[in-house]
């Protein structure tokens, strides 16, 4: 039977569950869903909260011949403990959304997601990456320092949207070069008085980056040991470089460290320069992990200027696996800033892959 | 050939393939679509709407040994008619998110959800707990009440967020309770004036619980009979206990009744009391079911305060089923409650689960 | 063993990944990533953007026996630089949410999506009816009309909601007709001043369409011929036709050409009248595809207010397949409208189906 215009369109439907057969093995979905109850000191709540991030996404990979293949990821990012989006206030596909192509060139992708830096530096965290209270990767790792300053607020720190995404292949079987470089295109950024008044702020509402943001990270692996270099300047000009290493002396215990140093010269006039280090360890004992890390940030001129305080963190955890995708844990870490943002944390939970 | 670290991620994405054919296993999609033609006579329009809500979820179930399980459940509510997420402002997930483990103890979970009075009450109403205008779970058979009276306008009245769900297992094949405690944790509620006043209300914005919310529920089933008990409070204070039975004096005919009790007095200065009844019935008669319901709902001085006015609804349905999955549906309601909110109310639709 | 009432929900969520397996296959994943480069010569920033929509979509269709189905479509609409749901504000399910039957009657389908003259409309557009800058179908093809003009701001322009749709078979396998008639309901529409004044607009926030809108398209298709003739009125009794024929001379070349004509004379005091045409081509060559086509769209009393410029549009594209899903493209195009919006537009990205 022949089809005119609409009724293809419909066709296109009906065939679904057909094409869809061939359609839908191109598509995987996975995800995470971590829930625990923890409790600050600070405050007399029990909450129930979260240790890492908490994903359903969407992700495909095409096989176009001679090497060369597509690949797509879109990662919807929630709260599990109200249902929301992450932060309420996040897009949608927050963990990130990207296509590109892969082939022996390396990796090229456009859209938005983890900055190289950012990328690159969870590998040599004691907490993997995770946005736990007990873990170091969204404030010491980083020296406090946000990828995506113009982005509005309740919006994440270690992105970069309207980027382009390359990776080198490993070269020698030991090196790889990651870089990230953003647009300069206004998203609707709040105002950032940064060096100028409230009447006439450095960045007006809306205005576009300083300089086109980018990021760039090296790492090598050889053996037991592992190591990156990261520089990454942002869309107000603030420039972080970080170094870091891994060393795992028996195959159960991975001890990392890093460095980073952060200058926001650009935007700040006082104190610009904030420096951080961490020390942590990996320590797995038949079906549990042990994790713990020690950490302090520094503002350069805190000794002159008392109200800025050091910040120091001192964390241990454990998981306990009850399967490859399944575990439980208890974290515990004690957080000194300012005399008011000085507390203790604990939590229980269970943290399930899919 | 061996993988430095970016290089790990990114293989990570490249075997999505083919790990995704494991992990695919691990993910259900469900869902629902539901959409009528529906007219009620205080209003001059015809529209587009739904009777039972719209659901699009991601669920998993991983067996870890010894009997336990792990179980997850994210579901995505919207309205088909304008393609929004439900009511335009609810969660992403406002059909529930939570994760947990099953196991001889029961189940225990984390997250958001329908409390357990809530989940309990659905299954001994003649709309199965749809949002139906023609059905009951709403309004008379909650006696008005709100499980979350603090979450911001629009939002659901029948979840706790922030809460730790348990079921026991079935006891003698008769008897299981179900619990659900929420935290007092805060999370940008508006303004409730309760026994304050505009300026000193008794719940300030963004404040926390009065305590401790919580609801309990217990039910029997034996043969052709069914019953349950519930005790709920919610972040006001405000108490709740209802009961119900049901009863199957033939195969095709189930028979219910509920009463419930909601007493305000914490704050609510005057009329704290609401009662409410309900019967109603369910009824095979071949490839159609026919569902009818009456219901009254009772404020207790009403007749000191006559502009409160008794909430009565009579309704009948009627839904032909197409397949196991598909049935098209008619209902028609009245309503009476003031005079402005006296009605009749017509519906036809199609409902399919996915 | 027997289970009682919520026992038998728990047992609905650990036979999940049993009844998964059934369920999972009615529901087919499909969606289109696509990001590109872009510059346009009146700002000075090179950006990420599209060129077609970005979907996420969910759909399925069950067999109900005697040639009845039971169709349903679900469809996420994102922005692929920013990971946010399309413009930001758009409904989740953007592209389109609906459920219905199909049958020899033909199809019939409750919810949201796009107007029987938008649908049709797009396979007479070189551009296949993408919103790409080079494209025409959001602008020239519709002769600047919009099919829901009370939707708020940002929202799309092509799209009824709260409608029903119904598409005829195709009739002696040449004729097809499609129908979509919306509801009056108001669904919080911004103020629209029209034929009023600013303290008595026409139609006042939250008010309702002043009559039912409907869409009216027949196509014909008889061998390399394809043709169609459209009708809409909206909300605000703004009526559009058009009419489009393609001819394939040889089986690589498709011409194409459109014509339309807009009158808002119910809510527009003066210039109600809007004409537009185009004609395209689409050329295969080997794996390349070349588009192109050229546009005008003129305001009727153009020359009496010569503020209102005409607008006039070339443009040039070519895809390069890397498989039946995947592609690359290049387009620039040159538009002039108005002193201010005249310019240059160059892209080239990646268009990926999964």
């Amino acid at each position: 039977m022949k089809k005119t215009l609409v009724a293809l369109a419909l066709t296109g439907v009906l065939m679904g569950v057909t094409s869809g057969a061939v359609a839908q093995s191109s598509v995987t979905i996975y995800g995470t869903l971590d829930a625990g109850i923890s409790r600050r000191t600070d405050t007399d709540v029990t909450a129930v909260g979260k240790r890492d991030n908490n994903k359903l996404g969407f992700r495909g990979v095409e096989d176009l011949g001679s090497g060369l293949k597509a690949l797509f990821q879109l990662e919807i990012r929630y709260e599990p403990d109200t249902g929301v989006i992450e932060n309420t206030v996040r897009p949608l596909f927050q963990g990130q959304s990207r296509v590109g192509l892969q082939g022996d060139f390396g990796t090229l992708r456009l859209g938005r997601g983890l900055t190289a830096f950012q990328e690159t530096s969870t590998a040599f965290e004691p907490w993997s990456g995770m946005p736990a209270v007990a873990g170091y990767q969204t404030d010491l790792q980083v020296a406090g320092y946000t990828s995506d300053p113009m982005s509005v607020a309740g919006n994440s720190l270690n992105r970069f949207s309207n980027a382009v995404f390359y990776n080198t292949p490993v070269i020698g079987n030991i090196f790889q070069l990651n870089v990230t470089v953003a647009s300069r295109e206004a998203n609707n950024n709040p105002v950032i008085i940064g060096r100028g008044t409230t009447t006439a702020p450095q960045f007006p509402a809306n205005s576009m980056a300083a300089k086109y943001p980018y990021s760039v990270s090296a790492t090598a692996t050889q053996g037991p040991f592992a190591a990156y270099a990261a520089y990454e300047r942002n869309a107000v000009a603030t420039k972080l470089w970080s170094v870091g290493a891994s060393f795992k002396p028996i195959n159960d215990l991975k001890l990392m460290a890093t460095y980073q140093r952060q200058d926001q010269d650009f935007s700040l006039p006082i104190n610009p320069i904030t420096k951080a280090w961490m020390i942590g360890a990996n320590y797995n004992i038949g079906l549990g992990l042990v994790r713990a890390g020690i950490g302090r940030k520094t503002p350069d001129n805190a000794l002159n200027v008392p109200t800025i305080a050091k910040t120091k963190q001192f964390s241990l955890g454990y998981d306990y696996n009850l399967s490859p995708r399944t575990y439980v844990y208890v974290d515990g870490t004690r957080r000194k800033a300012t005399a008011t943002t000085t507390f203790n944390f604990y939590s229980v939970g269970i943290h399930h892959n899919f």
